[in-house]
């Protein structure tokens, strides 16, 4: 089975937006062994909406489209797909209700012009939207199965995992297993964490391993197949247990888990709670461990303390203190970490505070300055980094709030 | 004049690597007056790079390939296009000299392989390559006009911007400019403006208007023509007077700019500031609002209050209105804004308090249910947002944080 991906918007081939579907859908096709042989972007253009599918269909086994569903007139893909089959399109009755159930759940009139999002070409099937409006569409156009999804990614992803994924399986795809781990790591350079896996990040090497960075983040990318998932997972095995063994103080989780997830499970573990004291990093910090479920547990809130009087008011930080070495110092860390615990009644107080730029820097405290204060029960600690002056104000808040929860996470498991 | 553009590697179609040389090669085009309208990736394979250009070249008046040039076996796109062409390859001798001179600047030994990048299909012209080995090719294939490209993205720009868009100058292209505008709304659905915009993004209607939705950002994408960039700038005129008259209030802003910016900008011509009170967004709006430089003078800062008793000690939420009402409830909301306001000593004080999910929800108080709270110096007000249940944690957290921006927003400029 060869599959080809189509993308639909003139703000593709225009240039105004990066089509990154097509990647996510390549990678999930991958997946479950069905290689992808083409990708074609194609404007708002009936005719050539046709034309290209048309090829597509006549090339490929299975053709996935993204974009073009919503109900505007610019919306293209369900008459495109009619006109390719042949077919007229068909008011689907279940569809309909569900985009007025959506609407009705949301209190927000359906207007006409939504009913088009129900219809589809005759014989095909719906693909239902768990979390928008537009339908998908499921079809056989000669000897290709046709998929079309919406072109925004949270839909397409839901959906394709919920209606595509268990359609293909059913038609023999995901037989011949690939597998990947991927296993991150925090608080070492990609160069020196490769030279002490040059032995397993080798070429020709089985199972596979590729090193990547992001965001300072480093990850062991391992890949292996085999005839059953369980087969292709043990191929890993004695890989995956020679990274832990070497690396396990730095390992922060697998897969989509960062330094966030580490802490979290660290302080779980641990029985303790965590509140946050953020300056430069306004709010990052608590946004990153509450785009997690259930943390309550772990995390009863944070101050984001922009302002000076903040630092005063709402985490008692001696206005003296603050005279004498000014909010961005050592002395000034250390006393909101100790504020934000008592104020929340926390085990451990976190705090950052720092300057973030592009503005701000002076010759003593350039941009990129940063200081960090933990306080626990029995010791108030603080550090020093410096992450600039050249780096972008966003990587300077993202590496601060990764360095903060990394220190946090090893004092909670006892490692430092 | 109307172009394609064709990518050429198995790290695109399988999805390894992301295909930024396609959007960057539109933009470029688009400068010069040249429309594209499809892009197509394909494999290293020879039947399917013939089978793309071939399509490419009988379709388009332009086409413009990346990659597929370098020294080794599964670089195709010389003998793709000779053989579309109908050509035998020979070898360029300027080519030849430049690539031994260029080995020989670094001095780094020049093997055999490397003498095929100096092939071209016969009659084509080679395109220098001024920061790396592989030259590229101008050809005329029937109707087309094709040039290739390699796929490093620093020879590419550079290459196109030195030995292909003179020759589209010399064609007569550059005469006609490309602008673009994206004005985006928030507050109300994509059908329900585009209802009062039918007129205006009617299809072949000069400017062209679309519509496109981003996590319930409306955007209007206007996009004009004319022989000078003034000119081109100006026919955009009446049709961005026509949104801004019928859809004011819902504006935040072009291009980049969304709710947040709207926020920032409107406390600052208020001259006044917002503290923020997060329970469901758990610091998500801070985090947004300290994302952009300079906004010390707008915001003094926030309280992530996830744990009730954070609500009670740090905000002054009294501990019965907590236990008559709980946590998320228009009471709390409302004291949550005011607490947090006294707290900062802001001129707005805004507060969010939900179920964000997916655990939490009752069927009193379902996941998705959302109050927000408002308090100003003369008013305190909630309002209840149904977001959920069926939709991801992520989803209730940024629609609930853009919501309560908005009503901030429109609150600080007299509008509700």
């Amino acid at each position: 089975m060869i599959s080809e991906i189509v993308a639909v918007g003139t703000e593709l081939v225009s240039g105004q937006a990066l089509d990154t579907n097509s990647q996510w859908l390549s990678r999930s096709l991958a997946a479950l062994g069905i290689p992808v042989h083409f990708h074609t972007s194609v404007g708002d253009d009936l005719a050539e909406n046709v034309e290209v599918l048309r090829i597509a269909a006549g090339r490929a086994d299975l053709v996935v489209t993204s974009g073009g569903l919503g109900p505007t007139q610019d919306d293209l893909t369900r008459e495109a797909l009619a006109a390719v089959a042949g077919v007229p399109l068909v008011e689907d009755a279940g569809s309909l209700a569900a985009i007025a159930a959506m609407f009705a759940r949301r209190n927000r009139p359906m207007v006409e012009r939504n009913r088009v999002q129900a219809l589809r070409p005759e014989g095909a099937e719906p693909i239902p939207n768990s979390c928008g409006s537009a339908p998908g569409i499921w079809m056989t156009v000669g000897r290709a199965r046709v998929a079309c999804l919406p072109g925004v990614p949270i839909e397409l992803k839901a959906m394709f995992r919920e209606g595509v994924e268990p359609r293909l399986r059913a038609l023999g795809a995901g037989s011949r297993f690939i597998v990947h781990r991927k296993i991150n790591l925090f608080g070492r350079g990609e160069s020196e964490i490769e030279k002490d896996a040059f032995d397993l990040t080798a070429r020709g090497r089985k199972p596979e391993v590729g090193i990547t960075a992001s965001e300072a983040t480093i990850s062991f990318r391992i890949t292996g197949e085999g005839a059953t998932e369980a087969e292709a997972s043990a191929s890993l095995g004695p890989t995956v247990a020679a990274i832990y063994e070497r690396f396990a103080p730095l390992i922060v989780g697998e897969g989509a888990e960062d330094v966030v997830d580490a802490l979290i499970r660290a302080l779980g573990r641990a029985g303790t709670t965590i509140a946050v004291a953020e300056s430069c990093t306004g709010g990052l910090i608590a946004q990153q461990i509450t785009a997690r479920p259930d943390v309550s547990g772990v995390f009863p809130g944070g101050v984001v303390s922009y302002a000076n009087a903040a630092k005063v008011d709402l985490l008692g930080v001696p206005p003296d203190l603050l005279a004498r070495h000014g909010a961005v110092s050592a002395e000034v860390a250390e006393a909101m970490a100790v504020g934000v615990r008592n104020r929340f009644r926390a085990g451990v107080g976190l705090a950052v505070t720092g300057i973030a730029g592009p503005s701000g820097g002076t010759p003593e405290k350039p941009v990129g300055l940063v200081y960090l204060g933990l306080a626990t029960a029995v010791a108030v600690e603080s550090r020093r980094l410096d992450l600039g002056p050249e780096q972008p104000r966003e990587v300077i808040q993202r590496r601060s709030a990764k360095a903060a929860m990394n220190w946090a996470r090893l004092e909670v498991q006892g490692v430092v």
